[in-house]
C-alpha cells in the first residue's frame, strides 16, 4: 500500500533498485496531451546517477519507455505505463550487508514491517524509486505549463551551513542549470561544490535545503480542510527519501514576527487582487491565492557513508559496517527534478479536482 | 472535497463556525472500544475557547453529543457521529467585514475557489472546524493507549523568540497541563505568558512551535513510498489552521551535521533493536522504528489582530480593517490537543492497515 | 468502513434505526447550487414509512434538517450535514429478539463481523439508513436536472409474479405517482396492490423489480475498466437493502439473442449519433452513449414476516420467532425514490470526474 | 481513472490490445506469500486465446513476467508488476474500421469520452485488458486458499437458451476443466459446444451465464452499507467486458417466492450456526454468513460478428461493416478464469480490511 499519489491524476510507482525494471503507472492524465519520451527523458537525465563529479557513479542510462497510454504522440486518457530497465546493478556490493541493518537506512524498518526485504541496493527504499515520480512529474509539468502557464522551478538553497541568496520571483531554469550543484547563486554554488567534494574525500555526506517556486498558479486550488494545498505539498515532499522537514512561505522563520508584521496586505493591481508581501507562500487557508507558491524541503545528510559505523545484524549482534556501493555525498542536486515533479503532481491533481467541482480553473 | 482523513479510520468533519452545529463522522473505528462522551469532552475542554486569560473569550460549552455508532458504551464498528451545537456565535461582530477580505485569512481564497463563502466568523475556515478532529482524535488516542500502550503528548516548545528546553522522552501530561500556556518548562512558560499578554494589550498576535512525542509506537507503521508515516504526519499537521512548517526528528536543524554525525547507530537492548540517538525522530524510510516519534509544527501568528490594516473589499477597492471578534493572541496552547489528536488519527490509521496486511501489529 | 459512496461527490451515511438521529454528510457538492429543505423533503416523503396502506405503519415525520454546508439557500462547496431525528422508535418491539438471529436478516452477520450489534430495530442494517441516501440523492438529482437536464425516473416493474408493461422512454413521474404501488401500468398496479394486501393479511411478504430510466445522460460518463458506469450502478443498487440482482439494458433476457440480433446499430439523427435499438441500456464499454440509461434491480421478499419461523439464538439454541415490529409486506413502492437517489449519486460523481478530466461534459 | 480495484489489495491494470505490452500492478499484497510465474500462468492459459476450437485463433503466448515485488519466490509487500508482451497483434485487420464505430462496441463511447482512441484491436476496451486481472486474481486465489482454505470455482451455467444443471456445493475444478466449454454438465456441455460451432459457422455469436461458488468464505466479510460484499461482487463482475447482469443467491428467480418461502432458517451444526437453505447466496445484509457465496453473471453475445451490419463512421455517415479480426463466437469459456479472479480480488480485499479492523478473520 501507499505507492499511489493523487485522486484524479493517480501515480503509482513500482520496482526495486536491483530488480529487472522500475517505473510508474499514471492513471487519470487528461486525454489529448502531446507527450514524448524525450520530454520525460529530460527530467530523468537531471535525476540520473553519474551526471556529474559530485553525484554517484552508478552507470544507468535510465531510458524511459512508454508501454501504454500514448497513441500517435498523444495521451489516450487511459493508464500510461513508463518503465526503465535497471542495467548497472552491482548486487555484490551489497552482499556483505545482507544481514546487517545499515544505520539510518530503512533496512531495519522494512524487516520490521514486512518480515522480508530485498537487501540488494536498498530494494524498494532506494532513491531509484523516484524515477517513476520524475517521469510522471514530467507529464504533469507539461500539462500545467501548456494549459495554465504554470512554471515550477526548484533549486538548491542550502548545503550544510552554506545558504544561498536567491530571489524565487526572478530565478530561471537556466540559472539553476548553470552549475552542477543546481544553486543559482554562483558564488555560493562554488563553495557548495567544494564542500561536497571535501565530504566525498572524507567518505562523509551532507544535507541541505531545496527551495521551489511555482509561478502562475491559479487561485482556488486546494481543499480547505484535510487536503489543503500546503498539506498535500508537505506530504509529497516528505515522501522523498531523506526529507525531514517542510516549510511553506515564511515557515519556521516567520515565528519571530508578530501578526501585524507577518500579515500579507491585499491590494488591487489591474483588476487582480494581490498581496504586497508573500509570507503566506501563495497559500491561504490551504487554498492558492494566485501569488507564487514557495516551499522548502530539508534533506538530511545521506545515511550511506564510507566511514566505519557501529550497528547490529539481523540477530541483534553488534557489528561494524562501511559503505561500499556507489553513492551520493549530497543528494541535493539530484533532488531538484524530484521536488519539481512532486509539486507538479500535487498541482495537477488539484487542478483536475477544481475543474470537476466548479467547471473551470 | 478534502474533508476526510484516513483510509481505515476515516474522519470527516463538517460544520461552519456560526452555523447550527459542528462535528465529525468517524467511519472505521474498530468495534467494542469503550468510549464515553466524558473522555471526548476532556480533550474538547483543552481546545475550548475561554479556557484561560490568554485565549479568546468566546463562550462555548462545546459539549459533545454522540448521536450514532456507540451502544451500551461501546463502539459498534459503524459510523460515529459527534456533534457540538454552536451557542455564542456573534455574527454581528462580522457584519462589517462581510465584503472585505481580511489579510492572511481565507476569505479571499474561499471566494476565489467557490464563488461564495459563509462570511460569519470565517465559516468553514474557522479553527472551530477542529472540534471534530479533537473529538475523533480522543477516540483514536483511547484505542492506541488501550491496545498498544501508545502515549501521545504535545506541548508548546516555542512562542515568538522564546524557546523552551524540554526532554520529550521524560515529559508528562501533568507537566504540560501545569500552566495555561502548556509549556512544560516553568520558567519559559511564565515568560511566554507574559509575552502573550503583552501582545494582546498591543492588539497583536504571536506564533510559535508545538512539539509532540508519541511513545511506545510499534515498529513497522507507515508505508514506504507515498504514505510514509512522516509524510502523513506532515500532511496532518499542515492541515491545522495557521501551520506553516513541519519537522520530524532533527528536521531543519540536522542540516549542519554530516552523515557521520547524523546517523543513528543501532544497538541491541534486551533483545530489542534500538538506536543510540534519535535524529530520525522514530521514523526511518517512512516507517516507525520503535523509538519515540518526535515532530514539530510551526504556527504563524494569528491573522486576526486588533490593529488597523490595509486590504481590499470584494470589488477590489482599498479599505482598512480592524478586528472586532473575540480571538486568540496566540493559538499555541489551544493547538496542543489538536496536534495530539491529528497524530493519533494518523497512527491509528496505520495500525489498522498494518494489522490488515500482516495480521499483527 | 464502507459508509461512503463516490469519489468527487462523496456521500457518507450515519445512524441506527433506533438511535437519536440518522443522516448523511455530502462532501464535494459543487458550490452555488440552490437547494431547500423542501426539495429534500419531497423525496424523503416518498420514502417515508406510513405513507400508504401498503407500507409499514411506523410514524416518522422524517423531517430533514440541514445543519451545515448551505448558506443563503445555496451550497457552499463544503460538507452538507443533513439529519433526521428518530421519533417513533418502539425498541420494546425488539426486546424479545435481542439474543435471536432473525432468518435472512443481518443480525447474525453483524454479530459475526463486529462481535456487537445494536439489536433495536436492526440498528445500522435497518432500511432507515437509506434516509441519508435519499436526502443526498435529492441534491444530486437537482444538480443533474439543472445543469444537464438529466431526468431520472424509477418505478415498480414487477411484484411477485406480476410483471407490468411499461415503456421507459415515455413514462412520466406523474404516471408513477398516480398510484400507491408506484407502478405506471394502472391495471397491473391494482393487481399488485391487491396481492400485497393479501400478503399482509397472511403475515407474509413479497419481492419484485424496480426499473429505472435516466434520460438525457450525456455521452462519455463512466470509466472504461473498473468504475464502469454500469458497474457503479450495479454496486449502488446492490447496496440497497434486500437487492439481490441487477441488470442493465437487455440483462439476463438478452441471452436468448445472437450477436446479430442483439447489436445496437448506429445511425445519425440531426448530427447526433444514436442507436436504433437500446439493448445496451445506454452504456457501451462501461461508458454512456447518450441513449437512455435503463437498469433493473431485484428486491427479495422482506425477511420480516408475521409467521412463526425456526431459527437459533446467540448461543446456537433452536428457537422460534415471529415478527412483532411494524414492517412492509413489500418494500418496492418505498424503494423507488431510493433507486432514483442511488442512480443520481452515481451519475453526478461521473459528471464531476469527466468535467475534471476533460474540462467539459 | 477507474483502472484500480480494491482498497487494501489494490489492483491497477494497464495496456492496450495492440500496444507493446499489457499488465497489472498489485499494491497491498501481504508479504511472504509464495508465488511463482507458473501459478499465474495456469490461469492466464485458461484465459488465453487460441486454447480451443471454440475460441479466437489469435496466437498469444500470454507469458507473464514478474518485474517487481517478488524476491526469492516470496512477495515483498511492495508493488508487484506483472507484464505480458503482445505478440500477434494484426493491426491491419482493424485498418478498415479506423474511422468506423462498430455496433455495440466501445469505439463510439471512447471517442465521446476522450476525443481520441486507439482503434487497433479495440485498444483499452479489448478483453485483453483482463490479462492483468487474471494475473492479479491468481495471486489473490493463492492467498485465500492458503490462509483461509477458500476455494473459488466458476463455470458456464448457460449458453444462449441452453441451461445446465449443476450443484455448486459439490462441483470440482476437474469437472469444470473436463470439457472446452467449461460446463460441468457433460450432456449440456456437448450441446453448448455444438451450438457455438454453429454460431461460428453463421458468423454470429452467443451469450450466456457464468455461475461461481466460493466455499469456506469466513463469516463477517463485507461492509454493511455501500461496500457490501455482494455490491462489490456486482461491481467486479459488471466490470468484465460484455457483462450485463448480476445475481447473488436467488437473484431474479427468487421473486416468485414469498418471504416465508424465501427466508433461510438458521440451525446449529457442531457449534457452528448455519442456514438450511442458501437463497441468500452466502451474504446477508452485505456480509458473508459462512455459507457458500454463489453469484451469476450474464454475458451478452459478443458484438463482433462476421455478418454485415449497419453503422456510421466518425463523421456520422452511414456505412456497413463486417468483422475481420479473430474473435470468439462465445466468450463464456474464457470468462471463467476472469470471473474467478474478480471474485478472489473482492474477497481478499475484504479479508484484509476485516483483519485490520478486528485483528482476526
Amino acid at each position: 500500500m501507499g505507492n499511489t499519489l493523487g485522486r484524479m491524476f493517480k501515480v503509482t510507482t513500482w520496482g526495486e533498485s536491483h530488480g529487472d525494471a522500475i517505473g510508474v503507472v499514471v492513471d487519470g492524465c487528461p486525454p489529448l496531451l502531446e507527450i514524448t519520451e524525450a520530454e520525460i527523458q529530460y527530467d530523468l537525465d537531471r535525476r540520473r546517477p553519474g551526471q556529474s563529479e559530485i553525484s554517484t557513479q552508478r552507470k544507468e542510462g535510465d531510458k524511459a519507455e512508454i508501454l501504454s497510454g500514448v497513441f500517435d504522440g498523444k495521451t489516450l486518457g487511459t493508464p500510461i505505463l513508463i518503465g526503465v530497465w535497471n542495467e548497472d546493478a552491482r548486487s555484490k556490493d551489497y552482499e556483505h550487508m545482507r544481514d546487517i541493518f545499515r544505520p539510518s537506512h530503512a533496512d531495519f524498518t522494512y524487516q520490521a514491517k514486512y518480515g522480508i526485504r530485498n537487501w540488494k541496493g536498498g530494494g524498494r527504499s532506494s532513491a531509484r524509486e523516484t524515477i517513476g515520480r520524475v517521469a510522471a512529474g514530467a507529464i504533469a509539468k507539461k500539462f500545467l505549463a501548456q494549459e495554465l502557464g504554470v512554471e515550477i522551478i526548484a533549486y538548491v538553497k542550502q548545503v550544510w551551513r552554506l545558504v544561498a541568496d536567491i530571489d524565487p520571483e526572478t530565478i530561471s531554469v537556466a540559472d539553476v542549470e548553470s552549475n552542477i550543484v543546481r544553486c543559482p547563486d554562483p558564488d555560493m554554488a562554488e563553495r557548495m561544490i567544494n564542500r561536497i567534494k571535501e565530504a566525498r574525500k572524507d567518505g562523509d555526506s551532507l544535507g541541505g535545503v531545496v527551495e521551489a517556486v511555482a509561478r502562475n498558479v491559479p487561485s482556488g486550488l486546494g481543499e480547505p480542510v484535510f487536503e489543503k494545498l500546503d498539506a498535500d505539498l508537505a506530504s509529497a515532499l516528505l515522501s522523498i527519501p531523506a526529507c525531514k522537514g517542510f516549510e511553506v512561505g515564511s515557515g519556521f522563520g516567520g515565528l519571530i514576527m508578530t501578526g501585524y508584521e507577518h500579515n500579507d496586505s491585499f491590494y488591487s493591481e489591474k483588476g487582480r487582487i494581490r498581496t504586497r508581501t508573500n509570507r503566506s507562500g501563495g497559500i491561504q487557508g490551504g487554498i492558492s491565492n494566485g501569488e507564487s507558491v514557495i516551499v522548502r524541503a530539508a534533506f538530511k545528510p545521506p545515511a550511506t557513508i564510507m566511514k566505519e559505523q557501529e550497528t547490529v545484524n539481523s540477530e541483534g549482534r553488534a557489528v561494524t559496517i562501511k559503505g561500499r556501493g556507489r553513492h551520493d555525498p549530497c543528494v541535493l542536486p539530484r533532488a531538484v527534478p524530484i521536488v519539481e515533479g512532486m509539486i507538479a503532481l500535487v498541482l495537477v491533481d488539484h487542478v483536475l479536482r477544481q475543474r470537476g467541482h466548479t467547471g473551470s480553473v
